[in-house]
């Protein structure tokens, strides 16, 4: 993983891995078998992390608004992990690949899937316990807060704006408060910009 | 640029270049004396591009909010012209250098920041005009309007999402609403999640 973020996802293989490591090159190789199973091995291994981090400690905040807060959170948490080098390898790839047809994208893909599958569940969760409007559009609101991560990648890594956590955090405000079911909870609506 | 987008600003030099051209490798040489400079007036001719298509068509529209939301359709139209291949190149440059410290990331970031800059002031106009209530933050609406944009660039080159652009449209429009002043003019807030 540490490789992939260096090189890129493209950039690794089995000889540079071997190289790296230290290890033969044959021996990883009956291991892999080919580039494209380790590349894919790779994402597996930084998804398990990424439900090891993220995902498992917000299953056990209360559903709805408090377990989407957790996810956030815990996103924003990894993001910020992942400082040096390369940053979050799922950005990465997911610029590095779109344009490369084969497993290794069809991979990512499926994995991004099932994030913006489990986070639009997450904002579903949150209507059916009272905390978002019956109308939010639930794949919608997963969308935005994935671009709420993507500008967050942007200013804290390239711009290295030391408010882009507090951006961040600002962006996920405004979308529950958009989301969030009228009543004493929304009085926040009129703070933010 | 077309290259650029193809192989990476990284992997974009004066060797290739010439390869890719059928030139004499020592008389581009001669016109471009190094890689970087190179990759700067790459980034600067996409630049000028992207004023022409996108920046100066929008200064025709009124100010405030009419010219932000000629902003956002160029910018729209300019990130689906760049399909293929490697889609925007700012984009994908932004992920390639953030890691890589010199010249060319650092007129990258200039790039951007001016980019940033000139879509806070375009909201700081809308204030200004009476669109968007006074305590708007025209950094963080920048900061915003770039995430959707950058979550546009995931869902629709990534994701294959054909949703794609109707996404980054409601997010736009959520971002409008939020900002605008309170009035006639608010009444869809109900309506968008």
């Amino acid at each position: 993983m540490k490789l992939a973020r260096r090189v890129g996802l493209e950039g690794l293989s089995i000889g540079r891995l071997a190289e790296e490591l230290r290890l033969s090159k044959s021996g990883l190789f009956a291991h892999f078998r080919s580039k494209e199973t380790l590349q894919i091995q790779v994402l597996e291994t930084a998804a398990a992390h990424f439900v090891a981090e993220v995902v498992r400690p917000a299953l056990g905040r209360p559903r709805g608004e408090p377990r989407l807060t957790g996810l956030f959170e815990g996103w924003l948490h990894w993001a910020r992990s992942q400082k040096t080098p390369g940053g979050c390898l799922f950005v990465a790839a997911a610029v590095e690949l779109d344009d490369r047809p084969g497993p290794v994208r069809r991979r990512l893909v499926r994995l991004q899937r099932e994030w913006l599958e489990l986070l639009a569940n997450a904002a579903r969760r949150a209507i059916a316990e009272g905390h978002f409007r019956s109308d939010v559009d639930a794949e919608q609101f997963a969308h935005d807060l994935y671009a709420v991560m993507l500008g967050y990648h942007h200013s804290s890594r390239l711009m290295k704006d030391p408010r882009a956590e507090n951006r961040a955090a600002t962006a996920f405000e405004r979308l529950l408060d958009a989301a969030r079911a009228e009543g004493p909870g929304s009085s926040r609506r009129r703070v933010l910009g």
